[in-house]
């Protein structure tokens, strides 16, 4: 777990040409970090393509996401770091952008989460072993006040941690992106790729039930 | 036929590569297998991103899918195994995840079988030789229990063969994926890219039947 | 023009390499010809993966589609040679399959075209320089008789010269894929990916379309 | 700013690579200019494929668009041009094809605009910090008359600056494709990608409204 910041840029450059080869980094949209061995946290610089990131487009910032280099840290750093307050285990926080996620949470207005159940690929989030569980994933409102953003999400993970439900390593916000975490990049990219993939297979079943009256 | 070890690891990995750069290796879904010209197995190991394999994520087991090296081997290798002992002249099984099997059992809850036919992208499953044919790929229910999956899947195959029908070399698991086999790995991979294809056709009408009124 | 068989097989392998890194080429699907400065055609050999061929994948027939090594050439070889006889400008001709074509000729069981208008990108077809026209793209029923389907692709080719519409320099087969030429490879490779582009914006017409009550 | 021409063709051509790998480039569609350091422009010839251009594809016209070099430059120019009289920070326009921009203009044959609001991805046209905004992107009808339409966007231009509303850098051309500049390659490219993201969303909003009845 001891990541040296070398060893963080590497895995984020990437991580990010990955994820935009699989349309998960459209315009220079998303931001990802990596917590190093020394608690400080790597974060990607604001506004670059993170399909092509070179070493210059990550910097250090510490646990309150203050700039350590003179650099503009990505302007949602401070939902990285609450999530590395929140789960002390956690060591890689992913934003991306995508479209099943944006359509999904713009055709639900109301919902504050997306219910997942019966999929076999809720195994991709670390600690469940069945497709027998159902999974909320939160949904938030969009909002350029990161800070507010970031204190729902901690409130919103007390009470789902107090409710004893399945928690998923990861939340959308509405119109906007999805957030997900693991125990290093390598879980985090897993989640991420798992929830695309979750969100479009209960996309494609909005769109087959769209023409069936109800 | 007579493939050695190292052919068998080469050949994953680049299976790997092309399944993933498809779509159909989703975090670290799927598992894949080659039988050996010895009998034995080479297999991927458990939770290992199919998309980027190494030489040490493949290992080998026995018929019985009990592992012959100290790793642990795919949690499905037992629906590796059935495949082998049901049909001998299969050296190759395939199993990937991808959103058109998902969505498609998924919104079929009822049905053990898809039936395909009139496709000419029939004629990628071997001893196919015209799309004037019907082709049901059976459907089970997902099961952590793979013993008993791997009971369900000899026990429907015996059926087929005794009605006669013409069989698919691939079946689904609602919700979670689909399994595809051949002669040799690049037999198997035809199969599973020829059954993306039909399914992701069957899918699309599915969508343009969803707004008419039956 | 008087391409060599050396340029037709490495013109052949990066056109194979191209059409399958945009999804028309799963499994074995599809095969490739050109018209060499001899008057022979080279074709590809039936049953290869046109996303990863050889030198070995080509070879030459004569122009009645007689193969002139020890190779089977394309089964669907006389669809190419019949293309040759109708139109000597032509030394290119591209088959490929796609979710699009196939959804879209069986979602239209009894259409024998589909009558593209209004797009900019009819201009991908050589000789039309506006939108502001209407093209049928011939639809023909699938079948195994190769000899007769060449024989109805000609005489409805014949039928549409002298009704003095614009023709396309493609036609589909239903429930099976596309069929595509021009000068050069370039050309129609520039044809298909047109084709393919028109035929999904139809599609996802037809899927607005869906829900609405007509 | 001030690009020489040499760089500007580099970063065409690495724009028309990427471009073409997300599916915004079919057939020969398409057209990149970028403004250099002492006013000239650099523009792609005439009918070549954007995604493997080479040096010989990139050509220099006046600002009228006029060639200063013995080829044909695009036939939408003028539509480049009329860009860079408009709007004087500009130096980089491109032009795209895509299935979701063709697919959405037709949809909406009335319209004069699509409104885009509440999404986070507004973010990717420059001066926009907040998904809180309306955005009308300007939809022309489609014509061959390239100097009309670069007449037509010049006076819509003059009456959306006048309102005061927020303006995109980026215009819809019904049944063909898009428009988007930026004050250099990079960001334009980031226009093109964040409108592309933004128009899909639009796109599935439509498809799962379609069965709906309203």
């Amino acid at each position: 777990m001891a990541t040296s910041l070398d060893e963080a840029v590497e895995a984020i450059i990437a991580s990010g040409r990955r994820l935009d080869a699989r349309g998960l980094a459209p315009a220079t949209s998303g931001n990802y970090s990596v917590r190093l061995g020394n608690g400080r946290i790597a974060v990607t610089v604001s506004g670059r393509h993170k399909g092509r990131l070179s070493r210059d487009d990550v910097m250090l910032v510490d646990t309150d996401g203050v700039a350590l280099e003179g650099k503009n840290p990505s302007a949602e750093t401070a939902l990285h770091t609450v999530i590395y307050r929140l789960h002390p285990q956690v060591n890689a926080v992913l934003h991306v952008h995508s479209v099943p996620v944006v359509a999904l949470t713009r055709h639900l207005p109301g919902a504050s989460e997306v219910v997942l159940q019966g999929y076999e690929m809720l195994k991709a989030f670390p600690g469940i072993t069945s497709h027998e569980i159902s999974v909320g994933i939160p949904i938030f409102e969009n909002s350029q006040d990161i800070a507010a953003l970031a204190c729902e999400v901690a409130e919103d993970t007390g009470q789902r941690l107090r409710s004893g439900k399945t928690q998923a390593p990861a939340y959308l916000i509405r119109g906007h992106g999805a957030y997900g975490w693991g125990k290093d990049l390598e879980e985090a990219e897993r989640v991420i790729e798992g929830l695309e993939h979750l969100l479009s297979c209960e996309l494609e079943a909005l769109r087959l039930r769209a023409g069936v009256p109800t």
